[in-house]
């Protein structure tokens, strides 16, 4: 099979970015082979794709273009932000096919740019909503109307078709939008900011695709305008829900809706790529450490209030009610990766890949046909009229901005693996790919990974070709693996310098050279900050990259997972079940089960009533998180609560 | 001081209801004497009448009333449902001035009174936000119009005023709206059930009140149109919100906004008390079972979600987000009352005092000023703009149910005292207070009850005066007192009948016989269900009926709430003092700190990081949850981690 190769690079292309440390690479730089990742772009490819095209015909954005296009009759279908889900359909799309010709894939992606063409108004606007229903009132609701957010993810998708594929036509659609947009906001303009940011990103990226300075102008006027009272609260009742309480450079906390605030942070950090700006890089790092340190899940997931699909205040995690949208995850791995080509410092990626492998592979299924919207860390599985949404994978969804966000960043993963810059090559996530790139100026290589991660840590790199100039091989040294141990052509390095949480082999290196950095993949047993209530004397398991859980289907059938306690000193045993869910490693321990009968007819009780249950020896059984409820909806725990030592 | 004497029975009037096991009493068979509860009475006689009816001037409610009389012009303030706070407040001012005459009190009724005549249409209707803004849509949106909401408060407030003071102006104007009511609904006329019950227990009550059997009846057609889908859940997603989901005698759970579900329940239960139905009793136990064994906070307080001030699953009890709006609490209180009286069970009570002396109670500030509408059981103080306004009280609120809702209740707490049987008297929450009741056709006893209750167990009980004739009196053992002892005339009783959680003597006494009951107030500690996640590894401190926290002006100033734990085997050493927040009985115990610094960084971290902290011993000081944020905003925690033994 031959790849694609892709003109420009994935998502983001920062390779003239005066204030960034690390370059991203063309796309077709970096392609992942066979491994895990590419069984779960395969099912996005050959399955989400194809379901989330007829989906979105069936649930009535196709329909709603056509309405604006002149091409049907009827009324307008659904919430205002219908169009995004459509352009993240094509943003999908658009590397899907940079990675591998697909003609019917290309077909149905042609057929939404020409209706998006026929859609948009000689003016160069295109909001289906606005053009159908509200025509009168284009550009007077920005707290709510999602049109800069539609906006933007036009751009996105116009900018990675173009990039994916070469094709101009969604660009050109996308650039006399944004064009138009030029013509109405600005300092001499209307004023204004967006509800839903989405557009800065977005507006940026078009700056470095076209070089055209206006889109950037554009981004940092509707930055600079935020915090100052434009936008109308009363419907979500705190300016926060929207980040408008604050000019961005004075934040120091994530506040609000989760997207919304991650979105803005990806957006404030590509114009810190660019501009420099010292007074809103010390706001993202007081928001990072805010949001690390106070405000996400093991999970890496983000957002812990239904209400509002907001962050909490410090320390409020619930398991149960967590919210974790998908999309938050996902916003949290772009926020990252800038926040990684900024600084070089591996801590992003850690945050990045907690949050890939576990609150966003979450969110759809092993299948591919169905998915979260939320992924809380504890279910009880079906036990009312309410609960049941939670925990059972849906379709689609009335609000369907999870499905194709999912499928997008799935497709566009090969871009997150390596970056360069003037001393060489950094390799940030593990996989198996095949990498040929030039840095350093005149440098060239080509290089294979193989690795079995995440559910071996043994990862092997041969260097099959370079132009035998000195470089240096950044390798990330994960948070959890600080014995990670590294060897070249065999023999073991003693020591190896590292940098920002990279081990850095620099030499002239020859073709046939190999490396093997092996990381530690031993299942350790977390804990909670003490702050955190609903974790205290609990353990979550995890091993390499992956947050563990307990779920009933697994477990013996006469114990709830909801009665168990976990023996902290107990071996955590391994093993690879080819046959369970797709492939995964099982970790087993010994724990203990309780008998219940004690609290039968009590929510209270006088104190040691829990302590004195009888207990029973059990074997517990561990998933991996993202695995969980694929096999109808059951009893789930991350956290398990830690019981007595050396059953 | 006289009291005046009360021509009706208090909020209840079950005198002849045929499926009642007790009556309730004449308002004035029971005088509260000075103690806790009147010195309660008194504040918000004294403070929170006055400030209130200034508020309702001041927010507007009676410019809203003014507007619909033609008295005033301008704007209707506010949210729908203003009529129904100055209701509330005169239904407080009607059990206020039953206990003791105050001109200029009555002043300020007579003049809403009047106000409110003024505004009745011809017709009988009076909504000042349905005449005023939209008089064309009366009764077109039941799911959110509050007008039978409304009406319902009306209707309690006139029985109130009626049986209070004699007067009859109010309960004839209520009248007239209910008749209003009664013609444009019913089997042949419009259908419909209101989106927030209320409505429901209020026309029970007037069928009482008149003995007009059509208003039971149209109890009855709204309770049975109820979950048939005649609401518009599309504002809440869910028909739940409003307990419109399944039929009232199908329900298995207590759902949704918590308030109307309990302001359901006791209108079901009123009913109940009526017709005997007994696949409504048999709901209501389901509902009771699933409420106090799933849902119910420590506190009594109910209500887990800020969404939707909704119940949350079962087990869904977080403390830092805990809702626990003050008027679920009071609404526990109605619906316990109820199902007393339908079966002389006290574990209705148990849960009835449990919300009365913490959840309810800690809704009000000790100097009757400033209200919380939600009361969380942990707080970080003031740690973000938006938790702010959860941890300091408010003066009034834009949604001001709470406040005149615990007047009402503090006013006719005498009410919840006690009661009469064919046997004799029963006696339910232990306060000082005279009791001149006839009882059991001709029998007739005066008693006084005597106690430091809640601080001190000790009740002694006089019987000052009665007619000879054998009879029993009943004194509930609360659920944490079953070694309670009982003397009569000094004399030990070794055993005593019990039935329904009640000692029962009963023999012909005489006056001058004194009864000592000895209730153990030693303060205990308690767990929560193993499937609370918040509560894990956690204890209460309770002491008969009070739920205690720890906040952090008690402590020693460098100890941090957050980091500290109890020795469970610690003793609890407790200390009346006069001079803190009223007089309090505080209660120390043996614990440790922790020195945090391990932490500092992290959110999460490897095992055993926590057992591993520095801990050093500390003293810990709990003082009654209902006192907390008397002293401005700061932390406080109800569940204090369970630490190491034997400190």
């Amino acid at each position: 099979m031959q790849t694609a190769r892709m003109p420009g690079a994935g998502p983001v292309d920062n390779t003239t970015s005066p204030h960034a440390r690390l370059r991203t690479l063309p796309f077709g730089d970096v392609r992942l082979s066979e491994g895990f990742w590419t069984g779960r772009q395969a099912v996005v490819h050959e399955t989400s794709l194809p379901t989330g095209y007829h989906m979105l015909d069936a649930a009535g954005n196709l329909h709603d273009l056509r309405l604006a296009a002149g091409l049907a009759q009827g009324e307008y279908q659904g919430p205002v932000f219908m169009d995004s889900d459509v352009y993240k359909w094509l943003e999908a799309a658009a590397y899907t096919l940079a990675r591998r010709p697909d003609p019917e894939l290309e077909k149905m992606a042609d057929s939404l740019i020409e209706l998006i063409g026929q859609a948009q108004g000689s003016d160069g606007y295109v909001d289906s909503y606005w053009q159908v229903v509200e025509p009168e009132r284009r550009w007077q609701d920005l707290s709510f109307g999602h049109e800069l957010y539609c906006a933007g993810h036009l751009i996105q998708a116009a900018v990675a078709y173009h990039r994916g594929t070469g094709n101009t036509r969604l660009l050109e659609i996308a650039q006399r939008f944004a064009d138009n947009i030029d013509s109405v906001f600005g300092p001499d303009k209307r004023d204004g900011t967006p509800g839903h940011p989405e557009i800065e990103m977005a507006l940026v990226e078009l700056y470095r695709d076209t070089g055209e300075r206006r889109y950037l102008d554009l981004a940092q006027f509707f930055v600079d305008r935020r915090g100052h009272g434009l936008l109308d609260a009363s419907r979500q009742r705190h300016s926060a829900y929207f980040q408008d309480h604050v000019p961005v450079r004075e934040a120091s906390t994530v506040e609000g809706h989760a997207v919304r605030q991650l979105y803005l942070t990806s957006g404030l950090a590509d114009l810190y790529l660019e501009t420099g700006d010292d007074a809103l890089w010390q706001a993202l790092l007081r928001q990072w450490d805010d949001m690390v340190l106070r405000k996400m899940y093991v999970t890496g997931g983000l957002g812990s209030r239904h209400m509002g699909e907001a962050f909490g205040e410090a320390y409020e995690l619930p398991n149960d009610r967590a919210y974790c949208e998908t999309c938050a995850a996902i916003a949290s791995v772009m926020w990252n990766w800038r926040m990684l080509l900024a600084t070089g410092e591996s801590r992003y990626v850690d945050v990045l890949e907690r949050a890939l492998y576990n609150s966003i592979l979450s969110g759809i299924s092993l299948d591919g046909q169905s998915y979260f919207y939320v992924n809380p860390l504890l279910s009880h599985g079906i036990d009312s009229l309410i609960g049941r949404k939670f925990a059972e994978r849906f379709g689609w969804h009335s609000c369907a901005c999870c499905p194709p966000n999912v499928m997008r960043l799935f497709a566009s993963l090969d871009h997150y693996v390596a970056t360069r810059d003037r001393e060489g090559v950094q390799i940030h996530l593990y996989a198996p790919a095949d990498l040929d790139l030039s840095f350093a100026g005149e440098r060239r290589a080509r290089l294979r990974l193989e690795t079995e991660y995440p559910w071996s840590g043994a990862v092997h790199i041969e260097i099959q070709e370079t132009d035998g100039g000195p470089w240096s091989l950044s390798l990330r040294i994960p948070e959890w693996a600080n014995s990670a141990t590294l060897q070249v052509n065999g023999q073991p390095l003693a020591t190896y310098p590292t940098r920002h949480g990279y081990a850095i082999i620099e030499r002239a290196w020859q073709a046939g050279d190999v490396i093997d950095l092996t990381l530690p993949m031993a299942s350790r047993l977390t804990e909670a900050h003490p702050w955190v209530d609903p974790t205290r004397n609990s353990l979550a398991l995890e091993r390499g990259p992956l947050v563990y859980c307990l779920e009933q289907p697994d477990q013996d059938p006469a114990v709830h997972v909801l009665n168990v306690e976990i023996d902290p000193t107990s071996a955590l045993e391994e093993s690879w079940r080819p046959d369970l869910l797709g492939g995964v490693v099982t970790v087993e321990a010994n724990g203990t089960a309780f008998d219940m009968s004690a609290w039968a007819g009590r929510l209270y009780a006088p104190l040691n009533t829990t302590a004195s249950l009888a207990r029973r020896p059990t074997r517990l059984t561990a998933i991996p998180y993202y695995a969980w409820a694929n096999r109808g909806a059951a009893a789930m725990r991350v956290w398990i609560p830690r019981g007595a030592e050396n059953q």
